[in-house]
């Protein structure tokens, strides 16, 4: 990927010098930006650009330009990318669009440029992209106009699905002060991926924090592998995706699990911060640009009363804590107060009228040993206010690194004061002090964030020569005698059962296992047992068995020892087409049902994160013992999460899988499923 | 209130010409906004200020002024408030701090300044505050300084509990274009508190959205029955309060209904928008300057496919669909696409070039029968778009009134172009479709809010003479039987019993209800039951019976009869400080202490409110049959909490009510009482 950041010379093929031409404005943004190597525009007309002149064809230039922007026609783009093979071009950016993304029948347009780029071992990205800027080395290659005036240099990369997005992210980082380095436009992504190039931003040197706009996954667990070995902070901005249809009606727990739900598993699994807007998307890059928050105990120090319950609002809403402040750090106040307002956090010091002061203040809550972050705020209009503030700003900016704690800085002013101040410091700023701390909690979930290491487990599960499990008949769904087998070959416990085709076989069945028992229709065909009068519970000797048999319309009846009273949890699993299997817990009925109080994690898992899993779900006060009732055997509930993630994974027939329920028992007692239902493909 | 914005002539107390002066600013602010009555400063010092004369007494000034500013050490207001009692001055804005805010003992100095002012039928707004601003006359009295340039006139006008969020609000309109009516800042509310601003400004005509920021309500029903007689958008930013400790532990239903809880159902019983932070109320008062959503369908118009993503997820999140739209409107996009990429809503519109087209084809959303509103993204960054977008902008601005429907315009831009936006239109601006769309929901939110006539069932409710009941010796708690006998007063329907002293008068208390049986202590000291081992459930004869007493650690005994299976719910009530009586619902057990699933109303509630209730719990889903249970009787539930408000209203002794569980029989079958806790102020 590094020569598509730092191409020593580039051609440019699709330029005009017709005021409409696009190609045009990347040989001028190449020049605007600074690029000091050779810029080569190739076009069919003639003319200059930029100073430099319009070559007919590639094979004219002088040297071999390390990298070609294509701007042609998408029917042209397979003979341009021939010229280029020919002329030793190994790395080349199309962006030009009217491919797979306007019609499925440009397939085999895109096929034939991937043979082409294979016969060349040419690198492509694109179609239908922006392609890549790269700030350090002035490569800036959209076809958007982009000034340097306004486009800061900073230590965030961005990878966009959306050219769309890419073009705002320079936009909106020019108005928020958000410094980028390095950006790139996957459009089609042909032959480089997302994942593709966030293995080359995690290495490169100039990027600190990396954004990602996406609408799908290329190779999702490859992704979560990569992000989870590193440190930087990655913020996702992931589209949501609107459940397939076809596929929620069967299976509950396929219904539950949402796509979106397991990409919002699956981000957080593997430590990258899912956000919801772009608003959040620049306060995230914002905060990581200063030093990460280590702990909750925050100074807040206001200019006006109504800030600091504001701000103390946001404390509380964000789960901080006010950290409590020295004697000393209030002597430093009290020394410039006019009245003597309470010596709380929130430090109100709106009557210190000397707002170069504020520098002090901040200065001296940094050094507090109880204060591991400070949010400061402050309200002014006049110009003088103003000078004074860009000092505190410019005195914030060196503190931050010297003490390694953040200062989250709101400046709230009228028009003209705020768009001086953006101009005139790089510190990041914020208007809102609930958004500034929301960003704060970001920084410290990142701090904390030990789960990074997602895939540890998968090498302690050993390969398997495993039979694969068959659905009856066409129905895709396997029975209920080989479901529960399979869970005991797992070591899921399952509560005692027999499967009897006759009263007389039930009956036996029944004194084997011990009244009072269930009896469930064995037929796989009917999913929601309870709504379809298929169950029946407490059956407690062989009279009332033969009673419910002969009441049950089926042909195969499953006899089953009734669980001992317990928690009941949904233990559910499916294959993601994006991230592979997937296991899903929540707490039964209602819980998971209406309160989508669930916890999704990619598979492989260990107890750590099946642990996490446990704690993830707000029911947990449930599993611990509410309200005087005895805890639950938590452990043993991650044993199966443990237990149905490795099966998933040597079963890669099973679509679907789900115990609901799972009767959680007291602790050391162990768990047991009661129902289960796995689909598999057909 | 209306002299205090419209004064003919302002008299301004602690004027000097020295330059650190702060009455100093309040003269020259009214001189820059261009105030037209009679200006007279009053100061220790001689010289011009504004080029007027700074009187050294009121008692010299040629006219009678209308209304006087005070800025005066805290100690001096009572005799200078003489002084313009003496004078005929009968308006009068204390802006001096120093009182109560400082130190409680200031409470005196407040409450002589209370007398003089009563003395003189002086009406005060004050002390500690920024008074009033009110660009229609240019009365802007605030001691920071403001200007004209940057200040825009609008509709929107605020209210404010904090100078600093008073000065907030004028820097941030105009920073995000908001135009400002009327502004006041209530300070400690000696005399005139948010509720009679809001009073003034519901009839103020100038005025079409109202802001309020309040840290504490001073007359909270009288603000309710204000706020749900007016159409008018209201939007309260309120400060969260903490939870008074000593209230919490001891009842259950006090706990759950911690006060920030009561502001939050009070105020959305009155219609009132809440918003969580600054940058949430700016939205709003930007979305309460369009017309307002009337429905659900909305189009979407970006350029390109990632924004279009975004904004179909935000319609997703946001409870809105996407307008189905005509042949016809697509024509018109056609005749200028160059690629006829999918014609779908959203609308890419990403290649079209010629940017003021845009203006027709929101013209032409607008125009569908089936588009509620339009949100419009647009990305620009060169001047020539973004004179191209000012002229779209200016259109919309045109079209919303016209059509009755509102545009949500995203505008993302560099810094340079965004600025220059800022300073031509007057038209909301949004940068972030999901926070427009956030704003949509709202104003679809006040369309669609019906319940602001919040009180109209107190007047049905009849004065009735009623015993107060009373605790049992300094337990500040009523006993059992009292209780339930005030329930059954109300007509609550309450599971049978009998309070026994012996075991025998227990068996024949069992014997006239019926076995099974439930056994509770009586006494009222053992307020959690279930944890405290205080209740037996289904004791099934005599013998089980004498047992059950014999190994309970009581005096007395309640026998009531086992309730039939029911859905379990909290039917509670509690004497808000602010509010009065309230009435909380939620279910039972964990869904109400973990989910926080509740509904608060403020009392009295008619039968459609106490519906709402139910219906504004996410469990109503199980009240109405989950997964083929049989539906509940919601109509029974609603009839009790009636009642119980009812019960509150006429029994202010009761602090605390806590009925837990609350059985709901099926449809048609009512409700049953189990147990009941009431306390009352001792």
């Amino acid at each position: 990927m590094k020569r598509f950041f730092y191409p020593r010379s580039i051609a440019v093929f699709g330029v005009s010098d017709s005021p409409s031409n696009l190609g045009r404005i990347i040989v001028q943004n190449l020049d605007r930006f600074g690029f000091e190597g050779d810029v080569y525009p190739v076009g069919t007309g003639e003319g200059l650009v930029s100073g430099k002149k319009v070559l007919a064809k590639i094979e004219t230039a002088k040297g071999i330009p390390d990298l070609a922007v294509l701007l042609v026609p998408a029917e042209r783009v397979p003979e341009t990318l021939d010229q280029c093979g020919a002329k030793g071009i190994r790395h080349v950016i199309i962006e030009s669009g009217g491919f797979s993304e306007l019609d499925e029948g440009k397939k085999l347009l895109e096929d034939r440029i991937r043979a082409i780029a294979e016969k060349w071992a040419i690198k492509v990205v694109g179609p239908n992209c922006f392609g890549v800027i790269n700030l350090e080395a002035g490569v800036v290659v959209p076809f958007f106009i982009l000034n340097p005036a306004y486009m800061g240099k900073g230590s965030v990369s961005l990878i966009s699905q959306s050219g769309g997005i890419y073009y705002d992210t320079c936009m909106l980082a020019s108005f928020e002060g958000v410094g980028l380095n390095k950006l790139i436009s996957v459009g089609n992504k042909l032959a480089t991926n997302e994942t593709d190039c966030l293995e080359y931003l995690i290495e490169d040197e100039g990027t600190k924090t990396i954004g990602l706009y996406l609408e799908s996954f290329s190779e999702g667990k490859r992704l979560m592998e990569i992000a989870g070995k590193t440190t930087k902070p990655i913020v996702c901005l992931k589209a949501n995706r609107s459940r397939t249809g076809h596929e929620i009606a069967r299976f509950h727990t396929t219904a539950l699990a949402g796509d979106d739900a397991v990409a919002d598993g699956a981000l957080r699994q593997s430590g990258i911060h899912r956000v919801r807007n772009f608003r959040e998307m620049m306060d995230a890059f914002k905060i990581f640009s200063l030093p990460v928050l280590k702990g909750r105990r925050l100074a807040l120090i206001t200019r006006s009363g109504g800030h600091g319950v504001l701000a103390a609002d946001a404390v509380h809403r964000h789960g901080f804590t006010l950290a409590p402040l020295s004697d000393g750090f209030f002597d430093l106040v009290k020394s410039k107060k006019i009245n003597v307002i309470r010596m709380t956090n929130p430090v109100d010091v709106g009557d210190i009228y000397d707002l170069e002061f504020y520098g002090e203040i901040i200065e001296k809550a940094l050094q507090e040993k109880e204060v591991d972050g400070v949010a400061f705020v402050v309200t002014f209009s006049s110009e003088t206010d103003g000078a004074a503030v860009r000092k505190v700003i410019t005195r914030a900016a060196e503190l931050t690194p010297r003490y390694g704690k953040p200062i989250a800085l709101c400046a709230v002013t009228n028009r003209d004061q705020w768009s001086q101040l953006r101009e005139t410091t790089g510190f990041p700023l914020f208007t809102d002090v609930d958004d500034a701390l929301w960003a704060l909690a970001r920084s410290l979930e990142h701090h904390e964030n030990t789960a990074r290491r997602v895939f540890e487990g998968q090498e302690t599960i050993r390969e398997r020569s495993v039979q694969a499990i068959r659905p009856v008949g066409l129905s895709g769904i396997a029975d209920p005698d080989g479901s529960f087998s399979l869970l005991k070959q797992y070591g899921v416990p399952v509560a005692d059962y027999s499967v009897a085709k006759t009263i007389d076989e039930a009956i036996m069945a029944a004194q084997r296992i011990g009244y009072p028992v269930a009896v469930k229709t064995a037929s796989p065909e009917v999913l929601h047992k309870t709504e379809n009068q298929g169950v029946v519970l407490n059956v407690s000797d062989s009279e009332a068995l033969r009673k419910t048999i002969q009441g049950m319309d089926s042909d195969a009846y499953l006899v089953q020892k009734m669980a001992p009273v317990g928690v009941e949890v949904i233990v559910g699993g499916k294959r993601d087409q994006e991230f592979g299997p997937i296991v899903l817990l929540g707490l039964g009925g209602i819980f998971t049902e209406v309160f989508k109080d669930t916890a999704i994690r990619v598979a492989p898992i260990d107890e750590t994160i099946a642990a996490g899993m446990v704690e993830g779900i707000k029911g947990s006060t449930i599993l611990k013992g509410f309200r005087g009732q005895k805890p639950r055997d938590i452990k043993s509930l991650a044993e199966v999460l443990v237990r149905i993630s490795a099966l998933l994974i040597d079963h890669p027939e099973i679509v679907n899988l789900d115990i609901n329920p799972l009767i959680v028992l007291e602790e050391g007692k162990g768990c047991l499923a009661v129902d289960v239902k796995i689909g598999i493909s057909v």
